[in-house]
């Protein structure tokens, strides 16, 4: 459909298939060592501080679906719906920049609403 | 920059600026009667229901700000940034289906966890 140059979103989609098939360090060759992610939470610094914020979520992941993907040379823009081991249909929305193949910005959107109350909720035993 | 037939993002952009722009009767102009919303709090099935949910959030709304909005001829994706009374810094993302000018699927995604945490907060006297 697209003639545009869609280098930016097929990054975002290389970065998005592998952290959703469980290949995180896969994932984290998309990520720049500069990279700034504006997360719910506030501002992460650098690829160790994304590794410290991605990394968990992906072990808790346990579906995704792709609802929407867009993007040109510079800018993707996603949103994917998943399942988590805590939360079913958590739906999340990211606005990648990339440059040179890396993502050097990432603003991440998603609910924490439900995930705080199941860290709140009582535990089982 | 794209050669793609983008009525969708049309749509969604001409909804956007009129709702962000505090016209909200001329937002709903662009909703659908039958309209299925999937809000971070559930399923809203019709305009009216849907009129419940996004009006009183553009009573709200001080300040906004388009992140990025991609489309092709039936679908839209948008993020953006907003100021509201009582959280700043609340950004959303919503991507919609558009039929015959209208919005007839929308899901958005936001952070509600703000949103409770200032509801709940002790208020000025």
């Amino acid at each position: 459909m697209t003639h545009t140059n869609t280098a930016a979103l097929d990054t975002a989609l290389a970065y998005h298939r592998a952290w959703t098939s469980h290949d995180f360090e896969q994932a984290m060759t998309y990520i720049a060592d500069d990279i700034v992610c504006q997360a719910p939470a506030g501002r992460l610094a650098g690829a160790e501080a994304f590794r410290g914020f991605m990394g968990p979520f992906t072990h808790i992941l346990t579906r995704s679906n792709l609802i929407a993907a867009f993007g040109d040379d510079t800018t993707a823009l996603l949103m994917y719906d998943t399942d988590t081991l805590p939360v079913q249909d958590a739906p999340g929305a990211e606005c990648l920049t990339v440059r040179d193949g890396k993502i050097v910005h990432m603003r991440i959107i998603f609910d924490r609403l439900p995930f705080e109350a199941a860290r709140r909720a009582p535990r089982p035993g």
